[in-house]
This record gives C-alpha cells, structure tokens and sequence, in this order.
C-alpha cells in the first residue's frame, strides 16, 4: 500500500546552482516535501555563473548522499544543466513531473537569466518537456532568511500541481530579500533589460604578471514597470515566464525584407 | 597617415570557443581581415559546451600572443563570454564596431544556440550593444574544410558593415559541410526545435567506482521548412536572428488570466 501511494504522487526533481550543501536547496525542499516525491540530485560544489553549461570533456560522477529525512539526494561532480541531465537517465530512469532549481542564494532577475546555473538547470528541464521553476531570493549571505521565499515556492509549487502545465513551462521567480509580511503578492513580469555594466580589477601577482577579477555595477536601463526589476524594487515577488526560442521574429522579418544577400 | 587610416576601419573583435589554436578563427579572421581592424582575443584551451558561463570564483589571465600577420592577439583564460568582456574592457577600452565569433568546428543550429560558447559569446556582445555573429561550420574535424564558410562569412560581414545595424543585432549562422559550389544559398530561419536526446554511457573506474561520459542522438522534432535544420539539410547556409529576452510573451498572458496567486 504504502508503494502504492508513493508512485502516485508526483515526481519532483530538485536541484541548484550554489551546491547540495547551500541553505537555499534545504529551504526549496522544506517547502515542497509533502507535495510529492522529492529527488534532490545537486553540484558538488558552488556552480554559479555556469550558464548554460555541459560538461563534455571528461566524465561526470554520481554520489548517494544523506541530505533529509525522506529524501533520496545525489551529488553530481557537472554543472547544474548536466545534474538534470544525469538525474533523468541515470537517477530517476524517467521524467520528473516538475523539476525546481534553487533556491539560489541571489538576485537572477533580468539578464541574469542566461548566466544563473539556477535558471539553466531549470531550461534544461525544460528542454527536455519537463515543466521547471527557478527560485532566487535576493540575499546572497549564507545566513539569508527563506521564510518569504518558502512560502512563495509553496504557492507556485502547489498552483502549477492543480492543472496541465505547457510541455516546455518555464518560470523565472525572484524573491524580495524583505520580512514576509511586507511581500505585496505575486507579479508576472517580463525579463527587464538591466545588467552589470563590468569593469574588471587588475591585480599583479608575486611574480609580476597581471590578473583581473570580474566586477560590475548593475545598471537598469529599463524603465518599464511591468519588468521583473520593477516588481523586485516593490516588494513584489516576480515571476517571469521563460522560453528557449532564441529566435529574434522580428529581426527575421527585417532581414527579410531589408536584406540582399 | 596610416594611424589615421587604422583609426577609421570599424574594429572586428573575433573570439570563438574551440581555442585560439583552432583552424576555424584562422579562417574567420583570413575572410574579413581587410574589412576592419581586427582584434582577436580567444580562450587559451577548448571551451566547448560552455554555454553563457562566466568566471566569478578566481581571477583571469591575458597573454598578448602572435596569431598572424597585422592582427593583434590575446588569449584569455576563460571562458568565451569572459574573452568578450574582457576585450572591452581591458584590450580595446572601447566597444568594438562589431563581434565575429568562430568559426565553430562543428553545427550550432537548433537548441545548440544555449549550449554553445561560440554563440554565447556573440550574444554577450549583443548584450553589450555590439552587433555580433557566430559562424558555424558542421564539420567537427579539425581537418575541416572552411572555402564555403569564408565565402559566406565575407557576404554576410560585408552586408552588416554596410548599413546601421539595430543595436542587439545578433544572427547565428551555421554553413553545410559540403563543397562551396553545392551551396545554393543562404535562408533567414528560426531555430529549429531539435536537440540531443541523453544517453549516458556508464564506465567502471580501475577502483569500481561509476562514472558517466554524456553522449546523444541528435533529434529534429520540428517539422517546419522554416528552420535552421530544414535549411542545413538542404544546402543552405542557415541565418537564425537571436535576442535575448527570454520572456515567454504568450505564457505571460495566459499565466495573467489563468492563474490564481
């Protein structure tokens, strides 16, 4: 009997980018647990900034690992794309019902979407027709409070459980880093156009030679307030759909028209 | 005199992602080295695979190194979105007129745009307002045969070049692997919906410990004579407008109406 119920719910795929030992996938788990069948399959190590990322030069390696009471969780030694990767050939043998990444430790709001190994993750599930939820709060201590958060994941977990989601469901959520009571609700937005603007510190080494650190001053060039930057700066929590069509409709009719070639 | 001259050539910044050792950027920079003054600064090893992935967690390294006769080279320890950050900042102290990246040893269409670092590195110069392409060839061999590519890479450079260009302007072009003569052309697409369906391969280490190679088949689930793959199959040189913005305009209205959060 009790097999029998635990194949009837559903299957939920976790993952992240900053690593199966960051507060933030703990705080994702907690959230969701009895909503289905949690399978954590996480980096080893911290992955953030990894994109779209696949690790195709060498192999990659699998451990079973204690994580929390109830959950079956692996390390993965790849990338927060080849975790989903792995966890469905190799871990689950079959396709989560949802798959979520997070929650990350930090903002992946507006073009943040395409270098967060949070989002990728979610993007490669995906890909693959699973439906998938990126979390972020915007709080990058190791200390960062998840209570809003949870509650927030919650919310979302349990509306995209009611129905039949798209095949190729993808959300961009972001988090305030405020107290729960002062969260105003929930905004579907679009990706804003803000970004660093970089500027990179030389430093000399011991032996004379250059090296620079990566920096950035984040820059919102976009004033629009139906962007996900707009929301956060409101206290709202942010959703952004998401998709991995690339392709530029517009651009493709000018070129269209416009172009000789 | 000639300082003058140099100054007013539109500056070609060209990276890729398979190395600067690579025949590919050899071939790309020989195609428009007489376009513009080009500035090459490419990783110093193979990054294939590494999709939009930035370097946050140690610092990076630039070497001014020789590459070929008139063109000034670095390479950059990173990965090839870190090679065009890097070369704004630090190389050129300035945006270049336009980015060229590749030209990749092997095909970018489809699904490939998110994983490739060819094409993430021309999408981070779009970002960066830089009107930007990747050249793909699909041709994996570093023997690979790049007389067709060239030619097409020179007609298209030479059309951008021509006129104003919007200013995220980012195409992703791939080239058949097939004789210069049996091209018949280029086609403007879309990406196709086409990817690699997983297959891990399962290895004993000599202390019997599991480790996983990814391996796939390539699959086109997109039957539409409008796509990159359609137009690869046929002998056209694929041309696919990217953007950015991932926002999935359509979800975001039916989310709006049919949600309840």
């Amino acid at each position: 009997m009790a097999t029998k119920k635990i194949k009837e719910l559903p299957v939920i795929l976790v993952t992240n980018d900053d690593s199966i030992s960051a507060p933030g996938i703990k705080a994702l788990v907690e959230a969701v647990q009895d909503l289905g069948r949690v399978v954590v399959v996480a980096p080893d190590k911290p992955q953030s900034g990894m994109g779209h990322a696949i690790t195709i030069g060498h192999p990659l390696r699998l451990h079973k690992v204690e994580f929390m009471e109830g959950v079956e969780a692996y390390t993965c030694s790849g990338t927060p794309v080849d975790c989903v990767k792995l966890a469905v050939d190799k871990v689950l043998h079959r396709k989560p019902d949802i798959c979520l990444s997070g929650i990350n430790h930090g903002a992946n709001h507006s073009i943040n979407v395409i270098y967060s190994g949070t989002m990728s993750a979610a993007i490669e599930a995906a890909i693959e027709s699973i439906p998938a939820v990126g979390f972020s709060l915007l709080d990058y201590s190791v200390n960062a409070d998840f209570t809003a958060a949870k509650i927030y994941v919650r919310k979302i977990v349990e509306q995209m459980l009611k129905g039949k989601l798209k095949k190729h469901f993808t959300l961009n959520v972001n988090i305030p880093a405020v107290d729960a009571s002062l969260v105003k609700g929930i905004k579907i937005c679009r990706q804003a156009y803000a970004k660093y603007e970089e500027a990179f510190i030389e430093r000399k080494d011991p032996h004379g030679k250059m090296y620079y650190w990566l920096t950035g001053e984040f820059v919102n060039f976009d004033k629009g307030k139906d962007t996900d930057v707009w929301a956060l700066a409101n206290n709202y929590v942010s959703v952004v759909p998401i998709q991995f069509d690339m392709t530029n409709y517009e651009l493709k009719t000018s070129l269209e028209t416009d172009w000789n070639l």
